[in-house]
């Protein structure tokens, strides 16, 4: 342990020519770790530090919550979101042990909409989200539903937020608005956005919405969150707070800030207007592909023994004509072929190209508007849900869950 | 032969329960074919139709093009593009039967320009690129560069147009413009962009412009094409004709139509900087994988042999910790592989969480903020021209084109 700092001390630290501030987190192989206020953890030698400030630590000790039980009770799923992350001064990780409690320590004000009853299912990162915990994810979302919740809040990392909301999209029907949030940047940094997106998500929740969205920052600055479909949304930045984006419809609300005021377009499904279902089955093995030119036929044979496949073509959804016989080979042999386009934006359209002609005679499947990776999750839940193909066709090719159908340009 | 109409004859047929205007090509198995101005073709039965106007068809002869000797001289070097085609009218298809006198009295304002010498080089839709044909093509260019040419245009679909434009960026230096044009929509619909698009891109052609660009209409209204670099910009719509957007930097010019006055910004490399030079090396073991949850291990299987793999993961450029040990193995065999983010926009950084991390001690290259599919044609340029693995790895990581190092938020 070392004498000078102590965990959780802002200091100075000298890094490459410049003084930079940051916490002051561990020694480790005698030197300090020292986390900037980039969010980043740099190792440098004592003497390249002074402390500026030791923060009082009791202030940041457990004090007892108090939920008004004359609101609405919603009810908080965790999968490991940073919302309500904390940092652990030892190992400089941003950490989500998470409860109710913590959440509501970390934002008072969202006493004042709801009381809470909170459910831990996972502690992941969202790129190891897969389809088994899609499955138990919507098992004890639709157990909040049945339990009477008037809203579920699913804390989730942002990497794979829009496969998941599209997933359970697509898993139940329900009365009562199933909001996913996260966070682009973590508690301990000056720019978070977890206040913002967890007070407008339990807005949102309390809300007269009736559908699975996801709810997140929504301009360049502090003032929206926008409410997403869960089938039409799309991480479109790495690293900015307002990275979500609706792609072929508008955002069907937003949430304004800090007023919380919900205010919810026509296309918005009401409160009220699904009754609860769950149809929780997904046939795992669906790959999604993206063409680029050069692409060998070989490419598809990892996907040879799959029961679906999406292909995110170029323009209109077209393929190098080479790969055709493949993609008919695939579909002979019973795969589902959905064509999608890399594009993002716009429609699917294979009647007016010689390649897109060929590719609907060999078997493939216009996916219309549909986002390749909602196309994915899609065929995940209609071939899990309906063993004929025949009928399985006719689903993939109806829009289900408003994934589909938007304004043609 | 049908005596009441006449190929090219202007109709209103009844179609469902609508008439439609539309134009009469041919008799086929006793069914009229019209092709409607929406672009599609039908078949409806004679007793259905009804003539409208016949137009004169000696207007639509070859006339006699002058060129005027006094303006600079332009490369028109075609691939396929649509951007001359006319239609023709036995079959209904487009067709672009190109030449020099074919698409300045298609567009006769072109003259005005500049004077023009043609180069067909391939008719394929743009699906069918590959890197054998960026290689003619990239030779094809750079002779028309040695011969003198102020300007070089190079038509082409536009399902690959960004891919192509991207290869040659990196194939070629070059002093004037190489501009890659293509259109949306056919000549023969109401609503087409090839006359604006050939107009602005010659203009393009002859200004202080020293790159190569993609030019293409740029807004809703028909007063503006944009001028992309050719390792920023990616079709983000499948059919409106402001489909192409630059991505991580603004557009680096535009061109106000009709006025056809070109503004270039400051970023814009100005003609005459750079040196002409030809480095048509690719290395084809390239590939690019888009990573999704629940994605195995051996949707990887199809690259073992390859000498690079792009990888589009999500957010700050992540895969499930699963396909870490896979990747490993790739990496240890040779293979190079870069990490990019399939959000599009925003910097991939592998510094901030353990997957990320784990990405970079298995040996993955983080690719800043360069799109996936310029990443894929970087990296065949690279291994196609630096033969040693670590040199080659500081070119990948490395900007050599504009493709990376835009504003990060």
């Amino acid at each position: 342990m070392n004498n000078e700092f102590h965990p959780g001390d802002i200091v100075l630290c000298r890094h490459g020519n410049t003084d930079r501030s940051g916490t002051f987190i561990t020694m480790r192989d005698g030197m300090a770790t020292i986390k900037l206020d980039s969010g980043y953890n740099i190792g440098v030698s004592l003497d390249e530090i002074c402390l500026v400030t030791r923060p009082d630590i009791t202030s940041t000790s457990p004090v007892a919550v108090t939920q008004n039980e004359a609101l609405p009770q919603l009810s908080i799923v965790s999968t490991g979101g940073t919302i309500a992350s904390r940092i652990d001064y030892r190992t400089g990780a941003v950490t989500s042990q998470f409860d109710a409690e913590d959440i509501i320590r970390a934002i008072p004000r969202l006493v004042t909409i709801a009381r809470y009853r909170a459910r831990k299912l996972y502690t992941i990162l969202s790129e190891n989200m897969n389809p088994a915990i899609w499955k138990e994810l919507a098992e004890a979302v639709f157990q909040e539903i049945r339990n009477g919740s008037s809203g579920i809040i699913v804390t989730h990392g942002t990497d794979t937020m829009a496969y998941s909301a599209a997933a359970l999209s697509f898993m139940i029907d329900t009365p009562v608005p199933v909001i996913f949030v996260g966070s682009q940047r973590s508690a301990d940094r000056p720019s978070s956005d977890n206040t913002i997106n967890a007070l407008c998500s339990a807005s949102a929740a309390v809300s007269d919405l009736g559908e699975v969205v996801v709810v997140m920052h929504g301009t360049m600055s502090d003032d929206t969150c926008h409410i997403h479909r869960g089938t039409r949304v799309r991480k479109m930045h790495t690293s900015r707070r307002s990275a979500f984006e609706s792609i072929g419809i508008p955002p069907i609300g937003r949430v304004s800030y800090p007023s919380l005021e919900v205010h919810l377009e026509p296309a918005a499904i009401r409160r009220g207007t699904q009754e609860p279902s769950l149809a929780a089955s997904l046939e795992e093995r669906c790959g999604l592909l993206h063409f680029y030119p050069g692409m060998p036929p070989e490419a598809f044979t990892s996907f040879s023994d799959y029961k679906g496949l999406i292909i995110a073509g170029t323009g209109l959804g077209h393929v190098s004509t080479l790969l055709i016989p493949t993609i008919k080979e695939l579909v002979d042999d019973g795969t589902m072929v959905v064509m999608t386009s890399q594009c993002l934006h716009g429609r699917v359209c294979d009647r007016v190209y010689d390649t897109g002609r060929d590719l609907i005679k060999a078997g493939a499947i216009e996916g219309g508007d549909i986002l390749p990776e909602v196309a994915l999750v899609k065929q995940m839940w209609v071939l899990g849900n309906e063993k004929d193909p025949e009928r399985a066709a006719v689903m993939m090719r109806s829009c289900l869950k408003g994934e589909c159908g938007g304004r043609s340009l």
